[in-house]
């Protein structure tokens, strides 16, 4: 078995995760290299994977009708990413989801999880852990967007995503955090106002 | 049986759920009346349930540190509302989930929809679905508090709750959509000039 961080990902989290279970993925996940600036889904197609980043950076986001963009989340090594409402339900993708960074993708189709969850309980409940984590998130990121200022949503950033700041350009921030360009200058000069 | 809601949205929902099933998800079930302003859950506590709401009406919603009140979402007749984030992962509730008329709800354990699921693919495969669901609607409300104008916010929220327009209070609303009260009358009243 080589060396992936998806190993690494399953068997810290999922107990009794044995070296045939692992294979039976592997076999069936296939590597993927994306450029900077690729895009591994569009609107309007049919999402038919969760994207486990082994290496690089990930990016989901919308555009609305008046053309500005609109950031969902990132996805940086370690991190799974995929459209679930495409993928579940079969249903066109709304979003793009672009390599921001050259990177390196493990492509995996939703029916191998299925598979491994009917075979191993453990990893069953942890399937579902992801699920409700993300769950979880989501709550959390509409309780951030209808109530936080806009320093507390960038400290929270800083907090979810501490390996990717210096990785992702300002502007591309502002978009995720849902607040002007200027906002966010004027927020990071307050805090290093603060902190000097 | 009782004729409860709760049958119709399981048997129409899961296809080969039977009485024995109904039954040992009845038997476990307690229904609870509620005052209109009476609480389910309060911040700090753990939530245990998922509750059906049967008649009446419920909103969850959360108090920010400005003492300012953030509707997370309102659960009308015949929806399943929780704080899934503090019964999954057995934390305190960061929320309030309030009846908001006289209500009458099913307390449901998380315990025995996981038994039902066990028993039942068609259960389990449904009760995948909500998961999936509400994550999508989720995602959604993300994209729109990032994206939408507030008459666009407006009107998804007619589409998404269109039998509860008229029992309550525009400030609610307001809270939901992330915009001031102020605001909310303004688009009403540009709405109500475009369809005059």
């Amino acid at each position: 078995m080589k060396n992936f961080r998806l190993t690494t990902f399953l068997t810290s989290n999922v107990t009794g995760i044995d070296n045939e279970s692992l294979n039976l993925l592997f076999d069936k996940c296939s590597l993927k290299k994306y450029k900077g600036g690729e895009y591994l889904i569009q609107p309007d197609e049919n999402c038919q994977h969760s994207f486990f980043v082994e290496k690089g950076l990930l990016r989901q986001y919308a555009i609305d009708k008046k053309g500005k963009e609109h950031t969902i989340q990132f996805a940086p090594e370690g991190w799974l990413m995929t459209d679930r409402e495409s993928v579940f339900f079969s249903e066109p993708s709304k979003y793009y989801i672009q390599a921001i960074e050259d990177s390196t993708v493990l492509m995996i189709e939703p029916k191998v999880f299925e598979a491994l969850a009917k075979e191993n309980k453990s990893f069953q409940r942890f399937n579902n852990r992801l699920l409700q984590n993300h769950i979880r998130q989501l709550q959390y990121r509409i309780n951030l967007l209808l109530s936080a200022t806009a320093e507390e949503r960038y400290l929270d950033f800083i907090k979810t995503y501490p390996d990717i700041l210096l990785r992702v350009p300002q502007t591309m921030v502002a978009t995720y955090l849902g607040i002007a360009p200027e906002s966010l200058s004027r927020v990071r000069k307050n805090l290093a106002n603060k902190s000097s």
